[in-house]
Parts: structure tokens; C-alpha cells; sequence
């Protein structure tokens, strides 16, 4: 077992990270003192781990609620159900959450835990990819509304975060994919030698080799829990965070949630975002076809749907009469260093647009 | 105008208190640095108090909302039409909510400021005395939830608290009386001296003298205030802002949310914390006696609906079998002095309980 911390003051927490650790017992029940426990989980995982993590808790008073999966279910609503269970378990402020599962599953218990007589403690156990070296970590919790994707949430540190990389076996291959963008983009905002490392071990991270799969956690882990430990309400530098999520978030808007996974419309995302930054002149042609052959090489799509370049701009949130500067974007300064500025050319940021959310001819 | 300073380092803020502050626009113009701007309000008060701070705020893009009037729509339902409304806006994490109204109002205000986007800011502007010495200061926002009070919420502070007294002269008086009895509080958890003030004022404050009530707003907001400062989050000493509460929480849930307005069961719960008091030897017959008289002269009730002790004991959260310590409730030391206590003999509870919650001989 491998352990990243996260040094948050009086909100500080372990990550702990390893192939089997819900298999022994003594993990859970060191990182959960509480009496009182409520495991949200969700319908697909329930039946893989919600026994492993119920023998982990032997001993405790646990309730469980397993949510319907999927991102379209990360409502108020849902949460609504996750109060209902709480209360109907008559928990106190000394009770703990578990999240067992994907983003999803831990972005909601961990914001019914911030919202639960005014915030109990949680506990995350992520089992996808995605969740184990991104969301899990740095206590951004909340859902959806209609108008927007996480307009809705809190700030709310976990107690400690378990990632066991063997409940990734159970993952599809496409969800491992999508969570190896995130990987991928450590790599380009912030550790050059980490890029080089994954591009050397597609083929072990892919076959879940678990000693791959632990140092890609890991140092993931780290690079977040530094940036999130000087920033942690994303002030400025952890912005870093959202390298190709704006250019993402377009595509993911544009094709409706659910078409493109998150992770492959950021890797789209982060193509665009090197693009962006060689027109800035910081990058090199060589830097950005290496880009994409990493994305390529993990599976992941590296080409944008054409959803048009002004479509794409109003998604991004922007007015083209008011282009430049209206919207920070994570650029890249080079290879391994990222950049969050508004202080770009709109010439470039429409050059990149146009060149890859317009139809090309043949 | 007079200022009370919360003073919680980087979540700091000044209560400004005065009569006829909404009329004065600088005032809410300084406030409210923001140039985005949500008012939540209910229908009871934006007919009374809406324009003159729109008024406030010309030159900003405001939007309202106006919400039904009660507790019982202080709900996860309503806070979700603010979000609604703050998506329409397009508001972002720059704009400021404005809590135009009484406790509902600041604490459904304050819990959508809290959660979108994870955090904006807002400011109080209570319209109830109630409001004005307890529920705006201190940042405990939420809603109800079926299963009880207040069980879904944040700490959040608001960025000010503008408490125009002239306001009170449209609340009922029996609301006014009921905000008297959090006034009371303060005297008898904090100051001796406030609460002889209180006993030689009860008439002018009754006749909504302007100086009156700016010095009971302003002596309850600086008792508040430093309570809050030393216990942010109610780890501990926070709690003695609860004096007759639990009491008052039975009483409230026994007959039905609306029957007793909470400033009324408060008045008859800080009874049933004098009387255990004495029990314990920490007062004299005199001591309670003084209590009861004084909230008879501000005309609030100082005797127990008979619910029944065990009923009452019940609603308190207790189980008969192990009662004693398992609730920690708010007792006076002596009059001036509160203690958060746990420490109680079992007999001394239910002998007070007895003797105010059932029925009497005559």
C-alpha cells in the first residue's frame, strides 16, 4: 500500500492506494472511527464491492443506499434520496459516508455529507479510474442542474480516500481509457518525466498491470494534492486542474451528456489546448502531434466532433463580440508546464476552433 | 448607523444597525460590491421593503425572486426554484444573493449562496427582530427536511448584515415578542447587566423606541458575535446560543410546526432550563421567578403546553432507558452565566419535565 497526503491543515487527509486493499479489513475500519455509517453506492457496484466494503465495516451500525448510475442522475433530487436514508437512519454529526464508486456516486454522498446537519465526515472509495486519480480527490463535491454541470455543490474535504486499483478489472475498457486522459494530463501541466513514464506503459496500464496502475494513481495523486493543497477553493492555480475541460466541456454539451465520456472529450479538449498554445508559439508542431499519438495510443479519440467553431464558442461560454480574455483556458507554456491565462490572441483561439470543430475537406 | 464586528479572520463582516438604513442607498451600495445581484424575498415582505432596496442597488443587474411565506417551505424543494433562478441570471461566482426577510428567508438565502457553484456571496438584510438579533448573524443557513429542523444545511458567512430597525414596525407584534425572547437569551447566557436593561426597557422596546431597539439588536449581535468567533462551527461553546431550545424544540414538534412560533417555545424552554437549573442548585426560586415575569411583561407565554414528559423527552431525542448525559442541554450557572452541560442527575430532568409538562391540579 501506497499512501499520497493531502496537507489541508485541519482538513488534511491520507489517499491510500493499492491492488486488494478492500479485501483487508483492518483499511476501512482504521479510516472509519464512526459508529455510524451510510455506504451510497450505486447500482452497478453494489453487487461487484458493497460486501467487501460491508465486512470492512463489521461491527458498525450500516445502512446502505445503492443510486441509480449515470450522470444524468447527479441530481438535487438524487441527494434528496441520500437525506431521506440519513435521517431515516436517525444519523448524528458523528456518523460517516462512504462513497463507494465512480465520480458520480462520489460527488453526490460527498455533497450530502458536506449538507447533512451542516457537514459529516466522508469517506471516498473510488472504483473507476476517473474518480481514483481526479475526483475523489480534493473535496469538490455536488450535482448537476439542467442549465449546467455542477452548478450546485460545496468544498468538502473527504477523511481519507481508498483507492483500491483492483476494482478497475471490473471497469470497461472504454472508462479506463477515459480515465487515462486525466492521467495524461498530469503529465502535460505539470510533469514532463511522468508524460514520458506513461507513454513508455500504454500497454501495462491498459492490462492493468497493478503495479503501472499504482504508480499512475499515485502520481497523479500527488500532482493534484499539491496544486489542491496550495489552492483548495480554486482561487487561481488549480485551475491548472481543468486542462481541455472548457474545450471538453463544449463537446460534451454539444453531443449531448452521455455520447462522449468526460475523460474523451477532455483528451479532445487537451489537443485543442496544445494547439491553442503552438499558435502562441510555446509549443512545437512535434509537441503536438506527440499529444496526440499518446492519446492514440491509449485508445482515446484525439479528433473533435464538427460541431461548428461558433457553436463551440458559445459553449465555452463566451461572446465572440467580447472574445479575448472573457474565459481563462489552461494553456501550455511547454510540454509539462501548464498556464492559466486570458490574455491570448482571439485570432489564435478562433485559428484553433476552425481548424478543429470545422468540417475539413477530404 | 452602529457596526458590530464578526470577527472570523478571512470571513469577517460588519453588522451595521440602524433606523431607516434601507433608505439610505450608499449603504447597501457599499455592502454589495458586486455588480451581479440576486434579492430572495417572500411575498409578504417585497410589497413592504423590495423597491426601496432595489433602489439600493440601481446600477447593478438585479433579478428577484419572491418566496412563499412560512416554515414550512423552507424546504430543499424552494431552495432548488433560487437555483433555478440564479442559472437563469447566468450569475456567476461573482454575483451576491441579498436575504431580504426574516429567518426563512436569510437561511434559504444563505444556503443557495452556499451551494452554487459551490460558494457566492451574500448578504443579510432581516426584516424581523427575530432575524436581526440571531438567525442573519453567525452563517447557519438550510432548510428543513421532514425528519426535523434545520437538518440540511451550511456554515457560510454572509459578506454583511444590514439591520434597519424602522423595519419592525411592520412585524405583528407577537413576532416582535418572540424575537424578545432571543434578546432575553442573551442577558441570561451572557450579561446580568443587559438583562436588568431589559426588565427597566420592556416598554420601550414594545413601543419600538429607534434607540431601544438599536441597543438591544446591537447588545445581542456583540454577545452573538463573540460566541461565534470563539466556536465557528458549534465544536462546543457555540452551543449556549441553544438556551431553551431543546425544550422549545419538543414543544414546537409536539404541536404541530406553527402553532407556537419558535420564539415562544424558546421563551417557555429557557423556563424549563431555570427551573432544572435551580434543581441543581444553581439558582434561587427568585432566579426563575425573575425569568418568568420578565417574559410575562414582554407578553410572551412562560408556561408548558401539557404534551407530557415523556412525550417531551422523547422529542428531545432522548431514550428513557439511558437519559441521563445523553443530551447535553444549556443550563445557568447563574443568571448571566450559561454552562453547556451534559452532567445532569436524570431525576432533576424529570422532575422538571413533570412539573411544566403535565397537567397541573388546579
Amino acid at each position: 500500500m501506497q499512501t499520497v497526503h493531502i496537507d489541508l491543515g485541519s482538513r488534511s487527509y491520507p489517499i491510500l492506494i493499492g491492488s486488494g486493499l478492500l479485501d483487508q479489513p483492518s483499511v476501512l475500519a482504521q479510516a472509519i472511527p464512526a459508529r455510524d455509517v451510510l455506504v451510497v453506492t450505486n447500482g452497478t457496484v453494489a453487487p461487484l464491492y458493497l460486501a467487501a466494503v460491508l465486512r470492512g465495516l463489521a461491527g458498525k451500525r450500516v445502512a446502505s443506499i445503492a443510486l441509480p448510475d449515470g450522470e444524468r442522475y447527479k441530481t438535487l433530487e438524487t441527494v434528496g434520496r441520500v437525506f431521506d436514508v440519513m435521517v431515516e437512519q436517525r444519523l448524528n454529526r458523528d456518523a460517516c459516508v462512504v462513497a463507494l464508486g465512480g465520480g458520480v456516486v462520489g460527488d453526490m454522498a460527498g455533497f450530502a455529507a458536506a449538507c447533512y446537519q451542516r457537514g459529516v465526515d466522508y469517506v471516498q472509495v473510488p472504483t473507476t479510474l476517473l474518480a481514483q486519480v481526479d475526483s475523489s480527490v480534493g473535496g469538490k463535491t455536488g450535482v448537476n442542474h439542467p442549465g449546467g454541470k455542477n452548478l450546485i455543490g460545496a468544498f468538502h474535504q473527504p477523511r481519507a480516500v481508498i483507492s483500491d486499483t483492483a476494482t478497475l478489472a471490473t471497469l470497461p475498457m472504454r472508462e479506463l481509457r477515459a480515465g487515462l486522459a486525466e492521467v495524461i494530463k498530469y503529465g502535460l501541466i505539470d510533469d514532463l518525466e511522468f508524460l514520458g513514464w506513461i507513454e513508455r506503459n500504454a500497454q501495462p496500464l491498459l492490462a492493468l498491470d497493478p503495479e503501472a496502475l499504482a504508480h499512475a494513481v499515485r502520481r497523479s495523486c500527488e500532482i493534484k494534492a499539491r496544486i489542491v493543497a496550495a489552492d483548495e477553493r480554486e482561487h487561481g492555480q488549480r485551475a491548472l486542474l481543468n486542462l481541455g475541460h472548457t474545450f471538453g466541456h463544449a463537446i460534451e454539451t454539444a453531443t449531448g451528456y452521455g455520447q462522449w465520456l468526460h475523460g474523451e472529450a477532455v483528451a479532445v479538449g487537451m489537443v485543442l489546448a496544445t494547439d491553442l498554445s503552438r499558435r502562441l508559439g510555446w509549443l512545437a508542431e512535434g509537441d503536438v502531434a506527440r499529444v496526440q499519438a499518446l492519446l492514440e495510443r491509449v485508445g482515446l479519440p484525439s479528433r473533435a466532433p464538427t460541431i461548428g467553431a461558433d457553436r463551440a464558442l458559445e459553449l465555452m461560454g463566451m461572446d465572440k463580440k467580447v472574445l479575448a480574455g472573457r474565459i481563462r483556458l489552461v494553456l501550455l507554456r511547454k510540454l509539462g508546464q501548464g498556464k492559466v491565462s486570458g490574455d491570448y490572441p482571439a485570432e489564435a483561439l478562433e485559428a484553433t476552433l476552425r481548424a478543429h470543430f470545422e468540417a475539413r475537406a477530404a
